[in-house]
């Protein structure tokens, strides 16, 4: 076998074995096959795309570049949630206690935040102390013990992806459907999960933009979760505002122990609420997805989910305080207040632009190397459909640094959309994928 | 200007810029741009192709990044010929002669053989002491004297080309139309000519095989000389049997030498003046086409032309009695004859197959670093059209080595096709491009 030819035959049209792909990314990632050869293949599958046989055959083989977790010694069934990522999402970090204090094990291996979007990993470290490091005997061990364990990616897992994508990253191959979908199930494959539901979001925050993309990227996933055996849905989510409240990590976090303590925004603790149920739904550890909601209901009014995430910080080095007394969290040195200057209702809140705000006030990374402060960010007092009247504080923003603050002001200002007729409703969950 | 921003551009199918083009050929030659991106590019390329005006800055640039002959100082016009590359085709020993000794200047840079083709360099090297590495300087004083010079590619020209060719031929990115007309035309273009006729073999035996292919190849050269500001005119040529009667190196050289003894193959020897006379006309040295023919037919029949090759072997350190005794040169060790079995006529010779079957015997190369043999290969004394009956020879093989030789006999067995009825008659020029 030869990786030109390999090449030629995904150029030509024609799909590829499972051989030949296992043969492809076995000898990429080793380094018996170069970097240019990858990078011809990767942009002939941008224009050729691969057929559903082909994308689970490539993400079976990234995940068997690296370590595939052996869970199955855990006393239930194991089912994490992967999101691709929006602004002011922190369901994580709401759902996974819930759905541990169910029964079920949810060994999450989460990202960092790039760009206007916001990373698990990165709020997880606002928690003083908490240790997103774990070697991967700690992961089990804490697993084992609390039913949840929150982690990074390591690199033991599916080494491949992390190859392949920094090449994609500078050969403009990013934009394929296959591709992303195979980087994305290749490390949530590798977690050793029985089922995994995937929040995948669409509208002007997400990832993908427009719906019909959304729903084909959910679709791909789905497949591939299906070819390798396991139980997968998918809820297409909207991302035309921010989720919740807050953005920034520590007041993110303080979000979700209020979510967890009842107190929560209606959209935040209505989309974890549901996703948790789901989880639990596809784990099998509720006879139907009507008793998995009333089962995660449950857990949120007894505060055990909420005691859950306490016992999780304890045990990865965190200071379980916090979910008594968010004050602990890291605080910004100011706030300032973003008011309204019309009267009317808000009929949209453009989210990527938040998130961008968001990420000048320093709250998110630039570049894979700028630096997090993890108090700053920001909270929404107004969301869409919300009356507003001039003089009131639309936003406060929470501020460390003023050096770009007016430009961040800038944006939010212009991001939030005031008008007479009151907008349509949205629904939260779009469409669900559950073939 | 990033690398990446120009792939994602070509990818998305929007034309680039001169500056860019110039940017990323400039920038891969000097290695500051690594092998993936523009092994990212070509696909892209592959899939979006290129417009006239991208094909054209791209040709130049990549002229640009290596010497540029400037042969202005030479009292007369410079022209040259290209091949596309056949089996038989032995025409530039003959025309570059004739074009030479009426008055043009003829700076050809030649390749190698590769595969089922031959190059003129090889032929050239079966003549004893003939040297085709000269430096720039001495071709400059070799065209001056004698009004042509026969080198080898140097590194001088175009090192953009070797560099992204060698690229392309790993990565599954060769058959790209702009690609492969930007690496001729920028070799072509850097040899200081005004005027160039190109040879675009079609069918069986020549690079592109379907008519259609070859005419897009062909107008697409065209395009870029003239957009470079040169006199470019393309035939399109029959390659559905080999070209006149003789395949392999030695034999190819004693061939030329008889055609310009008046003694040739009648497709060869039409096909040699044919494209000698387009350089005239092209390079203006005669005022019309019919002029040109005149000139150059008188050449063939007056012996200058013969005179010409004689000198400029004698220029370059070749013997040049083998122009007076053609069995000077080369000879194999044994000659075997491939006789006919039914009785009939010739109605094809598969000509792909004919040039494998001389490369099996040695006289061309299986891969870039195989050694030929000068003396084999093998003389067709019957040819599409031609009667044959039962125990005539069809061929003479020229052997040193038995290695191969069955395998070459079955494939030459089978390359001859014979049948009752007589094929159509196909032109030897199928189209003229000359816009």
């Amino acid at each position: 076998m030869r990786a030109v030819d390999i090449i030629h035959k995904k150029r030509s049209g024609d799909p590829l074995s499972r051989e030949e792909i296992a043969f492809f990314v076995e000898g990429y990632t080793r380094g018996a096959i170069p970097d240019y050869q990858a990078a011809a293949l990767a942009m002939a599958v941008y224009f050729r795309g691969m057929t559903s046989e082909e994308t689970v055959a490539l993400t079976e083989s990234m995940m068997r570049t690296g370590e595939v977790l052996d869970l199955s010694d855990l006393p239930g069934p194991r089912v994490d949630k992967h999101s691709t990522g929006g602004v002011g999402d922190k369901t994580s970090l709401i759902l996974a206690p819930l759905a541990a204090a169910c029964g079920a094990f949810v060994p999450m291996i989460s990202g960092r935040g790039l760009g206007h979007t916001g990373g698990t990993l990165d709020k997880l470290e606002s928690i003083p102390g908490f240790r997103v490091g774990l070697s991967l005997k700690e992961f089990r061990d804490t697993l084992r013990r609390c039913g949840l364990g929150l982690i990074g990616q390591t690199p033991e897992i599916a080494p491949a992806d992390r190859k392949l994508y920094a090449l994609r990253d500078v050969t403009a191959t990013v934009e394929s459907l296959p591709l992303i979908a195979a980087s994305i199930m290749s490390k949530k494959m590798a977690e050793g999960i029985d089922a995994l539901v995937l929040d995948v979001k669409t509208g002007d925050g997400a990832f993908m933009k427009a719906f019909e993309d959304s729903k084909a990227l959910a679709e791909a996933m789905v497949g591939i979760g299906r070819g390798m055996g396991k139980r997968v849905a998918a809820l297409i989510t909207d991302m035309e505002q921010p989720l919740g409240r807050t953005v920034g990590n520590a007041l993110e976090v303080k979000e979700s122990v209020e979510t967890l303590q009842g107190r929560g925004p209606t959209d935040l603790e209505s989309l974890s609420l549901e996703l948790a149920a789901w989880m639990l739904s596809l784990a099998r550890i509720t006879p139907s997805l009507e008793a998995a909601r009333t089962k995660v209901r449950d857990a949120l009014s007894s505060g055990a989910g909420l005691r859950k995430l306490q016992e999780v910080i304890r045990l990865q080095g965190g200071d379980p305080r916090v979910c008594e007394d968010t004050s602990l969290l890291p605080r910004a040195r100011e706030t300032v207040e973003l008011r309204a200057e019309t009267e009317g209702r808000v009929v949209g809140i453009a989210c990527r632009a938040v998130g961008q705000a968001a990420m000048l006030l320093g709250a998110g990374r630039e570049t894979v190397d700028s630096r997090i402060d993890p108090a700053v960010g920001l909270v929404l007092h107004k969301k869409v459909g919300d009356l507003v009247h001039p003089g009131e504080s639309l936003m406060t923003l929470h501020v460390d640094d003023r050096g770009r603050l007016d430009e961040a002001t800038g944006m939010l200002r212009e991001a939030v959309r005031i008008a007479r007729e009151a907008p349509a409703a949205r629904p939260l969950v779009r469409l669900v994928i559950d073939p």
